[in-house]
């Protein structure tokens, strides 16, 4: 980043995309950008794509898209998110060559792949594949403020393609397809008293033991998928029950989540929680599909042959669903240990970042 | 209460102590007194007592204390509290004379008991037994601003007595002694882990299942002491866990309030729930100690020979058990029915207010 005379976040911060990727991971770590806070980084990306001329640049909210038009025969989305979570005692950026990492807000969750991306941009000026750069807004958030969501719904002609990479943490290796997620509330009812005379009321903490014992019965599944070994899980993340210390409560919520692998469509895994808490009031409170890995598509069979590796199934939930929801095949293939973000400590290998770059250099280049 | 043409709490509030019981305590639910606003009732009452050339009045904090001294033989406590719970739509009171009920915020919980010891008060100037009046502030919340344990705590000698009765409403019906109360936390713990790879982790709430199971299993005691059947409660009175809805929770609490017969101190309760709960981590949160009905004491059993009607067991806690502590035992004994205490339609049958004052005032008498 330069123009560091000028007081931060009063002008826009001018992003050198021809320096190097660890510097340029940097320069995106320290213009923070928790979510619906990314103006400037946003500004700064669109600013440094639009310098290039052999990209089509487009601006919608706080989302970039930036193309290559070269007539290609197939056409690659490279997609990253700009937000972050929320700060926590982890900015500005901190190298430490010794150890060969970047650590920061970011870094690993994921600036890093942003800055693969927008080397891509910068220094392939005439890829083998046509290819889309996406940059957008509010991955961390509520759904509904997601910005690959907005530009799917508004501008979903800008999104197609023939196989996409979303440029999450995945330790730099391919992480295919991705478990869709749902949760429920799980809900008991039972009848108030006073603590002192309790047996004239129907305590409904005691009555979601039921509920628990079941949870803790519960076998996963793991269905193999293109070769890929996938892995459910059936979880409470949070119980809540009580009115006050000396009353019989008339409800306990069990809110439970349920990652089930993306041979599932929605409606059959919501079928199945719901026949799985049989007997229950069972609300649903959230629900994502799955992507099928989609490894049979050619354009991505290509992509995992030129990267190379081992390919693992991704378990948690990503935007590639969204595009398996346009019919795009894509994958998960990102610098970082998905393990380390959100958290305080988190960081980036160099060499990830390294790696990242010059693979996908390589198949954008055709070398 | 007179001195209507005064604006509301711009002066003292004047009690009428000859006015009858229903009027009286009209006049007491009228000044709202919500706990830790005391000042003006406790103001009212002691004005009005210290009219009253026969007594010897004292005041501290918000809690006043009126004595005969009349060298009888026996002195009696007659106690309660001026505090009530918050408003809820429930001021002013109104009297529905057709179904001969007062209702308001404190008719039941207990200014219709207060109005009974002010009119002893005032129309008994030489009871055959000693008494102590006694009107206390901040009952309805913690125990640390309770104002009768702080008169305990300044000034025992007050309260010293042979027998107190404590008018908390019992249907105008003594219920003796008073159950213990204990709270507990029960803790599950856990390791946390993305919930799309919860193999990786523990889940704290799964873990809760057995505390719940083991409730579910619980057996009540009954006990029956000087002729009473007490009966124990063991409940879940609040349940929570949970980081965020993609976590495995490494942590789950449940409260379990602890109900205990009187025969059982506070230290072998506690044993019996540590015990209970064996295998987790239990930590003591709040506890109580119940009261022995004492009606083997010859001023209870007096009491209760003049009362007349059934004596039953009091299941709830109440401060009879601060009496129990100084050595003096106790009952409750005050017009309303408890379950209509912390209601929005809080009422008191007129019928109980003039039991109890007849009742009361046939025994101080002597007649």
């Amino acid at each position: 980043m330069t123009g560091s005379t000028t007081p931060a976040g009063a002008a826009l911060d001018a992003l050198d995309l021809t320096t190097d990727v660890v510097t340029l991971t940097r320069s995106l770590v320290d213009i923070e950008s928790v979510s619906l806070d990314e103006a400037r980084i946003a500004d700064a990306v669109e600013a440094a794509l639009r310098a290039l001329p052999h990209l089509e640049v487009t601006r919608i909210g706080h989302n970039v898209v930036a193309r290559t038009d070269l007539g290609r025969g197939e056409r690659v989305v490279i997609a990253g998110h700009l937000d972050t979570v929320p700060v926590n005692g982890n900015l500005p950026s901190r190298l430490d060559e010794a150890a060969g990492l970047l650590h920061g807000l970011g870094t690993c969750d994921m600036k890093g792949g942003d800055a693969v991306i927008l080397r891509m941009a910068a220094s392939v000026p005439e890829p083998v594949r046509d290819v889309t750069y996406v940059f957008y807004e509010a991955e961390e958030i509520e759904a509904e403020h997601n910005g690959l969501r907005r530009l799917v719904e508004a501008r979903p002609d800008l999104l197609e393609a023939d196989f996409a990479i979303l440029m999450e943490p995945s330790n730099a290796a391919v992480e295919a397809g991705c478990q869709g997620t749902l949760r429920v509330e799980v809900r008991t009812r039972g009848e108030r008293a006073h603590s002192a005379r309790s047996w004239k009321g129907v305590n409904a903490i005691h009555g979601a033991a039921e509920v628990l014992a079941r949870l803790n019965a519960y076998q996963p599944r793991k269905p193999v998928i293109d070769g890929l070994e996938y892995h459910e899980g059936l979880n409470a993340v949070r119980i809540s029950g009580g009115v006050a210390g000396n009353v019989v409560p008339d409800e306990c919520v069990v809110t439970v989540n349920y990652r089930f692998a993306p041979d599932l469509s929605t409606q059959e895994a919501e079928a199945w929680v719901r026949e799985f808490f049989s007997g229950y009031d069972v609300t649903l409170t959230d629900l994502a599909p799955g992507a099928l890995p989609g490894l049979d598509r050619p354009a991505a069979a290509a992509f995992v042959e030129a990267i190379g590796g081992r390919v693992a199934p991704k378990f948690g939930w990503t935007d590639v669903a969204r595009f398996t929801d346009l019919g795009v095949p894509a994958v998960n293939y990102g610098p970082g240990d998905p393990l380390f973000a959100h958290k305080a400590d988190e960081h980036v290998p160099l060499a990830d970042l390294h790696r990242c770059e010059d693979a996908l250099r390589g198949w954008l280049s055709g070398e």
